[in-house]
């Protein structure tokens, strides 16, 4: 049994350490094991695909340096037993046990809730470059996308060979995680890069609403929902038709950084913003509907003849469409500033999906997107990485384990 | 009366726009003019100073451009006017009214609840440069900070000559606010930097928890409180003594990117923290007592004589000591993924502080930190700018009214 966050601050700071979040009895729930704020982090499947999206992101990709197998091995151990701990509320180890030594924990979520957060591990191409002998085990679709219309790609925001997708409700909770992973591997990975997501954009449940992006449109509305079992095996989860048995029942995850050409957007007029993505602004309703949820009718035209919904559309292309593509979005909005070379501010959506082919879902779209949508014109993708995302774990094992046999 | 952003919502959204974010209940409230989320703008005072902080933050720094004085003051009234109605819970104007035109708000708040927001403006030194008239209207204390000890200030995230601090508990309010003010003010000022704030790290009020910063401590427990008028009068607002009546009632912004050297701190050893800072990690208190709020002893000493709060802790040297200089802190962790240079972590404070004479208080305090605070090693300043922050103004009014006469 660990110390909990809470419990360890009413034992040590005391009366005015407890005041400071209100309250024992959730304590008390944490000892019996509850914590209605806790996603369970063992199980089949990794929290943070199909568990509902919470409202703050810190997304973090490393380059692994380790030079071997078991160090590696030891690394992914390590990381599911500190994420295990932080998504129930506890600490890495103790923030102040032993006065010369580093504290086991950096403290900053110390008193936080867990705040529903998820960490979810993945595995880039690189683990598998026979660095760590495990080249023959590289899944067939593990390999970075293929160049896509539209790519502005920098190396800095790109790629990595392990990546840690933190979700919360409380950003420090997020933060705090990444942080602790980066230190907890230090020697064996090093950060490649870090991004912030400052507000959910993608609904991924049931009865969850569909969140505004920066262009100040529902997107996504049609979104795979995570509680529909039959959508999710037919285009998130690794089928057992996949020939590496021990990506059966993950998936792959895709992240984007898509910067949006805010003050071009801004200039734009309402129109054709519309036409650009579809649906009306105020509403979300598809531009041959009413509400935001009505289903979009690609084939109704206006009494002269032209499409509702134009051709090059954003939701049309993004859309299933005739193939019937679809992929589970988890993305968030950013800001990261301005642009030191144009002075302009560089924000977006950092878009992330999960499919079991990225090459067939993801990037298909995108091919797509990327020759024909009118949304080109007002974005750029900056960045691009591609992770295996194994199945879950249980109590004892870690995520990957059945990479090492 | 304005659209209000839920009331437009539920008029062009219908059933599925309402049911987003639940219940009618709530806009009925707007429309009688009480809203609990609400902080009002209008008062002797800005909002976002002796308001409580909220937990998130967009500040956003910019270069004037505009050619006039009258220019000048049309942007002031036009971002009044707009702070005013968002800080309510409304659009900057109808989202989707003209099919031809730009919509006048860029929407993705569309549907939230204003969550406190706050908007705060301030002046700096440029606009009194004599570019617009004002230059005898300049209070002394109006001019950068010299330099500091400790100083490794980036120009590209310093300076500029307005600012405006949006604070609310949803970021993507507060991002909402500052990019609609930047579009609003297209033609007259150019945004200069601009940081996001994840965490809030300071309690302003009475009652208010201290949270956490990126070290894992309890820094400024014995903040000012706002509700403490009498401290409030003494250090922050600015009194009828200043030459400059317009600024009379307003105070000072101090703002430093303090970004902290996360890798060495957390290899730091849990005794070297708590002396750095003359706290303890886990429960706040100051090293010679057992609870956070107990009273900082400065010259108690062990047995073997040596000062039981270490000469050089960051507690004895910024705390109010033997001249009683205090400062109100409102500040925000941030991070801005990693730094290109060195590959290490870029996050750290976003310190903001208010005070009545930023020389005498703020930069008074600097100087004994950066001569001989234990903070140094594990801190570099990276940004700085001083505003000066006039009163607030009530209906029909704008901020700085007093400038133009």
């Amino acid at each position: 049994m660990g110390l909990t966050r809470r419990r360890l601050l009413a034992t040590a700071g005391g009366a005015a350490g407890a005041l400071a979040f209100g309250g024992g009895g959730y304590a008390l729930g944490r000892e019996e094991g509850g914590d209605p704020e806790a996603v369970p982090f063992y199980g089949p499947r990794q929290a943070g695909i199909a568990t509902p999206a919470q409202d703050r992101l810190v997304f973090g990709a490393f380059d692994v340096v380790a030079g071997s197998r078991g160090e590696l091995r030891a690394l992914l151990q390590h990381w599911t037993a500190a994420a295990a701990r932080m998504t129930a509320g506890e600490l890495t180890g103790a923030a102040a046990e032993q006065p010369d030594a580093p504290p086991a924990d950096t403290g900053e979520a110390l008193g936080l809730k867990p705040a529903k957060l998820t960490i979810t591990f993945g595995l880039g191409p690189g683990v598998f470059d026979g660095r760590f002998g495990l080249a023959s085990l590289r899944p067939a679709p593990l390999h970075e996308l293929d160049a896509l219309p539209g790519d502005f790609l920098e190396p800095a925001r790109s790629g990595g060979d392990l990546c840690v997708q933190a979700c919360s409700d409380d950003p420090q909770v997020a933060f705090h995680a990444v942080r602790n992973l980066t230190r907890l591997g230090r020697g064996s990975v090093e950060l490649r890069w870090l991004q912030l997501g400052f507000g959910r954009t993608s609904s991924t449940t049931s009865g969850q609403s569909t969140p505004r992006n920066l262009m100040g449109f529902k997107d996504g509305t049609n979104n795979i929902k995570s509680d529909d079992r039959k959508a999710m095996d037919r285009s998130v989860w690794v089928g057992d038709d996949e020939p590496q048995a021990w990506l059966r029942g993950g998936t792959y995850l895709v992240a984007r950084r898509i910067r949006m050409l805010i003050e071009t957007w801004d200039r734009s007029s309402l129109s054709d913003q519309e036409h650009t993505f579809g649906r009306r602004k105020t509403s979300g309703a598809p531009l041959n509907g009413a509400h935001e949820h009505d289903t979009v009718d690609l084939v109704a035209r206006q009494g002269d003849g032209t499409l509702v919904i134009p051709a090059n559309a954003h939701i049309r292309l993004a859309g299933p469409g005739a193939n019937g593509t679809r992929i589970l979005r988890r993305g968030y909005s950013y800001t990261d500033g301005i642009d030191p070379v144009t002075g302009q501010l560089d924000a977006g959506l950092f878009f992330i999906c999960f499919q079991r082919d990225p090459h067939s879902q993801f990037a298909e779209i995108q091919r797509r997107l990327g020759r024909r949508d009118a949304l080109n014109e007002y974005i750029r993708h900056t960045g691009s990485a591609i992770f295996a995302v194994p199945p879950g774990t249980s109590r004892g094992g870690y995520v990957g384990e059945a990479l090492f046999g």
